[in-house]
């Protein structure tokens, strides 16, 4: 085991607590790990190691400046940026396809323990994609939306995606028309992508950024496919109360932990928990616990008021605690470290996907259409195994409460009740008016890389005291939560002026439908609820009328790890957001592709990278992003106001 | 550069010449590269590098014996493998969905300069797809297998493949659904199987590794597709006589190179340079020369008679013999490397794919409604470049005589001279009397860790010598035209008294038919068309009632180099043949997975893998295959005869 001040990297306190205690018992976890592992490869850190073909690798180095085939670094790093995004992409296309097949299940009646829970979701989604619903049940509907759907996931005939250019607004489309990223289907954008890198194959790094910028935008699809379906089949969420960290747990009652993506299976498991409550009391405990770890926890959290146990970094740790009677995962970002640290505990770690298995995990072929008997029997195996508990319980006491369920429709319901003609003008007046001095997207996943947690919540903070509306998904909106930021104590003590009176004035308008004030930041959902997040961008951009990337509107992914975060990222700045890093992509080993990352894509798309890994000029240089595009809304608006006239036309 | 006897790595004459005289140019090569890229990372080469979130990259090394993840050896090798598998079953599927899309525009009238060449073929195709040709016209037909085609590559219902399990023979596919491999579709099992390899997903070495059989299938599929459709619009191949490597140039000529692996362009600009001979002739030359790299150069070859100029490793060192006026490129194994050294002489690089750029060179985006006009633009270019030469040209004075075109249509022909009733035990009966002992497809790239072209000669003399029939394709098969053992002499020379004999047979009862006596290898065309060298197989384990894997037939890859390799190796392991591989992919960092290359699929599938470097060795581990396999069909037809009985049966 590495020693504890070198493995004491994250900011948790519950974190630190188990690592201190665990600290000489050889169980070893991801912050051990990645100590191991240092230093990592500088070739793969800068993109310019090749190993796509099999007369590699390949590195590029002042000797040997290009690969045997010839290819120079831009070539090697833009093909491997492609191949990440890919990953992403067809992480989200799995997702939504998923969502998709379940949806049709649902209308073919196959699939009797679902239905359709949010039929006004079901005609806003309609509405979007102009499926008229006149005379026609809700499973008709959903029907039209399904083959919507499949056909943009397989589509060959080389026309457009339907679903992407109905949920942005037309200047983007147009913009992705010209430049020729405007994908065709899902799942052919995915081949011709994959194809596109092959040895042999382009070399043209502009070309190869492009086609990643085409894959990202099918990526934004699955995503928005995917959070559209969910709303349908399990609701759109709504403001709920709960509360997050480990203390979460509790060692009187059987803790089963969810964890994945999905929440197909886990909104059946929760159920499930509820119904088994006499169950779990025979076997000695006061009931069942569920808690969520990464988006399944994040899904459970919007809609069921489920508590978030921890997130992507700490996932080991929670087994750590010997309270966590059983794990069970779907798909996702789920450590293979937490089979092996199970096994010092009496943990059940259960796999339900076919794509994901564990060695020396329990393997339940997840059915949806026998879906209650598979999250029963999930239950059982947890209650069963908490007869089974072999060692000391630990639970660090540490949790907040969190006041999340900001769907994009409780967002416009809280402003609709200070404007209910134009609710997102109360957002984008306050911009205006210089309340607020813009968006801020606070998303992506924990990496190593960084002390745990850290970026996510410094930079938050600044942001928060520099009066910007923060909304979170993901595992920086669970940084969030365990960390007391999601609700209004963290606004008394943390929020500018301005958007404290901002929130003030939404709580006030909303005070009798509110279950609690508001929190300093707004939880959106799991990652492929980002969509969420850019469907408010696209309503301001809709009610200012202009393109995206003339609104006020940033993001950040302080701990970008994952493929899908290299997809969302791109699709982020394709979609015209100034979008901040804090781990550098493995882009800066070709000078020209990290050029159009950080710049040509601004010239083109109006969205860029910001790479940063200090938190305090991440914020800063967020800010500044912000405020550029504020200055120029503001100079328009004056010019408007002043010439009535449209002559001042703010550009990017 | 480096000293020339470093930069020696090839056995081609030619090539060395070229090496020889450029030694102090300047001119960098792929032989140049290969020796500044040493030592190459040994993480790579044994699999154990992971690059798959960007909180790697990590290594397996003694002290981390895991990724910050937790993904062990096996999970990262698996996974790595997956995605070469990816890479080559994207890069085929893209190959035969444009074959596909091309048909389709055949039959809709939008390709005027194309047209069904082969009506023959296409009754042989739908009938395989049990599609009705009765009261239907040519295209009607082939409308109905683009529509086959089309379902095969975008199907989301589940259900399996049409395509593949109509041309395997019926044990392989129960073999494949017991297994769960059978794709439904082809971009469906990519998109999950990428999906299946992002952090966090799979972490099962035999669930990745299953995944990368049912790519694999995949990737058959796509190239079976692909070959028969450009039979159907092209002509399937029949012996033709033509001759290979670089002596093939004329400097008194315009040159004009094509490269790449489709048909669809190179059939319209060897049609083009025929009928502008009197634009050369106006520009000082005697006429225009046209000359293959690559499978381009191979489809070109089997179908029109086109001559080899050279293959993968050596495509660069075309140019610099600066005959080479232009070098016309579609897709796929065209080193970046070209360009640069085109500029030092007059030759133009011509892209002509929108996923196959190179930064200086000229692009002219090809266009099948416009193909003619394309393909003579490409030639003009070629004329103009011809005006313009401007160093000496040294012309290795090394070619020889080829004969080619043998599609499993020829050589069924072929067999049918000596049985008309049932061709294809004419070569059956061979093996079981003892006169040959067993067939073997030579196949696969070069690759620059073997000295070019070495391995793939000795092997296919040492398997001659031993009575082996030899059937090659690719980059192999130009390894055999450029060294003068795709004709008769070398049958003389090499073949052994088996072999001899039933190629003496074969002549005899053709010789009325034959332009020329039969070679010592059959070409049986481009890597695609390794579905011709398994339709064989099919044929033979169909005419001796039994499952692939019974029948003795091996293939070897001397010097794989691209993921298509990797994935035409899998699928061959899958289908039921030994398989050499004369470079160790990057697997053995994890010996259980190498364990099931090399084992667990024999146990499986029939097939399994032999890593060997070694050329002498691995003929003989070739030979023993296959010997295994023919002293147990003997036996077996033994036992028949003896107690005429089938309890005896032949297991792999």
């Amino acid at each position: 085991m590495a020693k504890k001040k070198d493995r004491n990297r994250s900011v948790d306190p519950a974190v630190l607590e188990i690592l201190a205690r665990t600290e000489d018992s050889g169980i070893e976890t991801a912050y051990d790990r990645y100590l191991k592992m240092q230093p990592q490869c500088n070739y793969g850190e800068q993109g310019i190691c090749c190993r796509i073909c099999i007369q590699g690798p390949c590195r590029i180095t002042k000797r040997a400046d290009k690969g045997i085939c010839g290819a120079t670094a831009y070539t090697i790093v833009a093909r491997n940026l492609v191949r990440y995004e890919l990953g992403g992409c067809t992480a989200h296309a799995d997702h939504g396809l998923h969502s998709t097949l379940l949806a049709r299940e649902v209308v073919e009646g196959r699939a009797p323990d679902y239905e359709i829970k949010d039929s006004k979701k079901l005609y806003a989604v309609a509405e979007r994609m102009d499926v008229s619903t006149e005379g026609k049940d809700d499973k008709a509907i959903l029907k039209e939306l399904v083959d919507i759907a499949m056909e943009d996931f397989s589509r060959l005939d080389g026309k457009d995606l339907h679903w992407l250019p109905r949920v942005i607004v037309p200047e983007r489309t147009e913009k992705f028309q010209d430049c020729n990223i405007l994908p065709s289907s899902i799942h052919r954008t995915i081949a011709d992508a994959m194809a596109q890198t092959h040895v042999g194959m382009d070399a043209d790094p502009v070309n190869l950024v492009f086609r990643s910028l085409e894959v990202s935008l099918a990526d934004y699809t699955g995503e928005h496919i995917a959070t559209s379906l969910s709303d349908v089949l399990f609701g759109t969420p709504k403001p709920v109360v709960s509360e997050a960290n480990m203390g979460v747990l509790d060692e009187d009652y059987v803790n089963l932990a969810v964890h994945g993506h999905n929440p197909i299976l886990s909104e059946m498991i929760v159920q499930a928990a509820r119904e088994m409550k006499s169950e779990a009391e025979a076997a000695g405990a006061k009931g069942i616990k569920c808690a969520g770890i990464c988006c399944t926890g994040n899904e459970l959290l919007m809609r069921q008021g489920v508590p978030i146990l921890t997130n992507y970094a700490s996932q080991e740790l929670a087994i750590m605690t010997g309270a966590v009677d059983a794990m069970v995962v779907d798909i996702q970002c789920i450590m293979p470290g937490i089979q092996p640290v199970s096994e010092c505990f009496h943990t059940r770690v259960i796999t339900t996907s076919p794509s994901v298995k564990i060695p020396g995990a329990y393997h339940l072929d997840f059915d949806e259409e026998k879906a209650m008997e598979k999250a029963r029997e999930v239950v059982e195996i947890a209650i069963s195994a908490y007869k089974e508990r072999n060692k000391e319980v630990v639970i660090p006491q540490v949790k907040h409460k969190v006041v999340a369920g900001f769907s994009t429709e409780a967002l416009l319901d809280l402003f609709a009740a200070v404007n209910p003609d134009r609710p997102i003008s109360v957002l984008t007046d306050a911009i205006l008016s210089g309340e607020l001095r813009g968006v801020c997207l606070l998303c992506g996943c924990n990496n190593l890389k960084r002390i745990h947690d850290e970026m996510h919540i410094e930079i938050a903070k600044e942001l928060a005291r520099n009066d910007v509306l923060l909304v979170a998904t993901g595992c920086a909106a669970q940084a969030y939560a365990k960390s007391g930021m999601l609700n209004w104590d963290a606004v008394e003590e943390i929020a500018g002026e301005g958007l404290k009176a901002f929130l003030g004035r939404l709580n006030e308008a909303n005070k009798d439908n509110l279950v609690e004030k508001l929190p300093l930041v707004f939880h959106m959902g799991s990652c492929v609820d980002n969509s969420r997040a850019y469907d408010l961008m696209t309503y301001m951009a809709e009610e200012m009328g202009m393109d995206t990337p003339k609104v006020p509107y940033a993001a950040s992914a302080p701990e970008a790890m994952s493929e899908k975060a290299v997809a969302i990222g791109s699709w982020l700045v394709t979609l015209g957001l100034p979008t901040h890093v804090g781990v550098v992509p493995p882009i800066p080993g070709s000078p020209l592709v990290d050029g159009i990352a950080l710049q040509i894509a601004q010239d083109v798309y109006g969205g860029y990278f910001i790479w940063e890994t200090d938190p305090q000029k991440s914020a800063e240089k967020i800010l500044a992003a912000l405020d550029e595009r504020t200055w120029k809304l503001r100079m328009h608006q004056k010019a408007k106001e002043t010439y009535e006239t449209e002559t001042i036309s703010a550009t990017w």
